[in-house]
């Protein structure tokens, strides 16, 4: 199996839980996001249109008040955190972001092209290493 | 000059400012934690303990609601984003902090060990890339 170019780093948090209600469920939601988005990167690349995203599972990022929570960084890119994604529904709209974010030539989408889900769920940005880039405001 | 080891980079945010509050001051407080920790650094190595961390200002953390923040980071380490922070009263142990992130061997600080601050606030924390550590639970 030849690998495709992989350039971007999805972690999902596995162990994300509901944050205002009991943990019965034999599995939790984070790592029902981790299947799902798995199972839907397969479909499109199924489908002639694969993402150049990788997942890669993680037992927390410490963001539990605001699950489910994902990070994607690359290198020479900003990273971004998001939270309050919900596994049932919003699959397709992480990867429509996540496409935004790979294709995009430091990290840093564009607002008005960002999917709502990554508007209002940004947890944290951090700039890529050497973080040499002057403030843009002081 | 001859430059010293510099593992860490400490990205913090200039723009921060009350969540609270009127914006009415000259200087942000996210303005004046950095020139506090620059003022702190240069008192650290001045007194002949310095600590192997570069500054990095930067315009937005986009963590607006938790101010003041600041991200530790450096290759094959865990990226730690902490927010909650008060120039005012917290440069020493902010400082204490990242020494202890700069002598750990890959970003996780032992609970114990940790300063107050950055356990209650801890914002969100990403793997090193490549990120391809198996999850400790599932």
């Amino acid at each position: 199996m030849t690998a495709a170019p992989v350039d971007v780093v999805v972690h999902v948090c596995t162990t994300c839980r509901p944050a205002d209600g009991p943990d019965a469920a034999d599995e939790r939601p984070g790592a029902i996001l981790l299947r799902m988005l798995e199972d839907a990167l397969a479909a499109r690349a199924a489908a002639g249109a694969p993402l150049p995203v990788r997942l890669a599972p993680v037992a927390c990022l410490s963001v539990c008040k605001r699950p489910c929570t994902v990070a994607a960084t690359a290198p020479d890119r900003w990273t971004y955190v998001w939270g309050d994604l919900d596994p049932a529904t919003q699959v397709d709209e992480i990867l429509d972001g996540l496409a935004r974010y790979a294709a995009s030539a430091d990290g840093i989408v564009p607002w008005r092209e960002r999917p709502r889900i990554f508007k209002t769920g940004v947890v944290a940005r951090i700039p890529p290493l050497p973080g040499l880039a002057p403030a843009a405001a002081e």
